[in-house]
């Protein structure tokens, strides 16, 4: 049996006491929270703290925080004898105090308290200073999820990166859709269908095989009478998108 | 009883034929292609033809075919007393020769032959010259569809650049992070239910409600951290979207 301490109250902290109740192998001891906010979304057989001096004896404690006050939570607590691990995709190791023993157990996944998800298929990234924590981790994140990546602070900050595209770059593109689309009168949601649509297709397929349109198939008079149709930052984003795609195909 | 000849083989032509069997008012009498090519995959008890003479007569004739071939096979047609119709989203409708009655029926979705889909949820987008053939138009397609919009030619044109950013530019932003993801050796199937709930969250939520990341947050640090990570296209494309999305959020 893991014994765990929980530090935080938000979407990941949310999620990852929901599955941890669901499995056999770890028993959340105690959680904290500054206000416990939240509260009644909680376990309330759960002990809880506000007061980051009467923290239990846990073999991990996870700080599900965000990233700003990860570093003076953990600089506020006293000695602790398990180990100490953060949820961050953005913040190295090295964010947590070296006093302690450090990892990192990061949800790979835009996690919500209004957004039902099982956690077991969502990839975690962990890290760890020892190898024995490194396997300590890999048993904890095992009973969460069926995807568990070792990952060192260096690879989890270019995926960090990568995620910025995957996701934040590709849901501006719905921006910029939902954009032209107000312009005209058309209803946003006849693209609905085809954006999950392209979501779905990369689960099976590489994304270069999975890409169509205009530029990939260097069909520059389609590509012209688009430009010919947008302003602004719209046109920059079509140019220098256009560009790439046909960089990226280039014919034989 | 909607009497449908359908012209072409591929993946439009495909679902549609499918989706036609399964409808009480629509009758496909004959379907045409020039080589008969995927006849396996086509009902059988529908008449085929390889020559464009001897198209039987209908109340609607649907030219699943490709843009560039359309205003040939039109031309090549001799008189019909029916409804042409294309289903193109990149073409106008007077891509159709004028001594035909004209209209489009385009479905809003990548189609392929070996992707099963339920048209019943693909919005098509209908247009036509008169009236008259307008709702002809929306009583075939609402036997196709629960989602028929009608849209002119321009509406649709603006449509299709829509698209471009919406499934073209999106997918491009998967085959970016797959990059980054290869040159760190990270495994891109970390990086897939991420890009799935994407695609998911703005089935329910606007994409302006949906978006997070360094550039919502004006977060300049980790933006300038993500650059100085990047080189090329790579950095270009960061940098151009991180800008319109700062543009996009203006702080208060």
């Amino acid at each position: 049996m893991i014994k765990v301490v929980l530090l935080g109250s938000g979407n990941v902290a949310y999620h990852l006491a929901l599955a941890m109740k669901s499995t056999n192998n770890i028993e959340l001891v105690q959680r904290y929270s500054r206000k416990n906010s939240n509260a009644q979304l909680f376990d309330s057989s759960v002990p809880h703290t506000t007061n980051l001096n009467k923290i239990k004896s846990a073999d991990i404690y996870i700080l599900a925080l965000k990233d700003e006050v990860i570093a003076k939570v953990c600089k506020s607590l006293k000695h602790l004898n398990g180990l100490l691990v953060h949820t961050s995709g953005a913040m190295g190791m090295d964010v947590l105090d070296s006093r302690f023993r450090r990892g990192v157990l990061y949800p790979v996944q835009s996690l919500s308290i209004n957004q039902k998800i099982n956690l077991k298929n969502v990839p975690f990234a962990i890290e760890a200073d020892s190898i024995a924590d490194q396997q300590l981790l890999q048993d904890l994140a095992s009973e969460l999820s069926d995807y568990v990546y070792e990952l060192d602070s260096d690879q989890r900050e270019k995926l960090h990166v990568s995620a910025v595209f995957a996701n934040n770059f590709s849901n501006f593109m719905f921006t910029c859709a939902k954009d032209l689309c107000d312009e005209h009168q058309i209803p946003f949601e006849i693209l609905r269908p085809l954006i999950l649509e392209t979501g779905r297709k990369v689960q099976y397929l590489q994304p270069m095989d999975a890409q169509t349109g205009p530029a990939r198939r260097h069909d520059q008079d389609v590509i012209e009478k688009h430009l010919n149709q947008l302003k602004g930052q719209h046109r920059d984003i079509y140019k220098l998108l256009s560009l790439a795609i046909s960089n990226a195909y280039k014919r034989n």
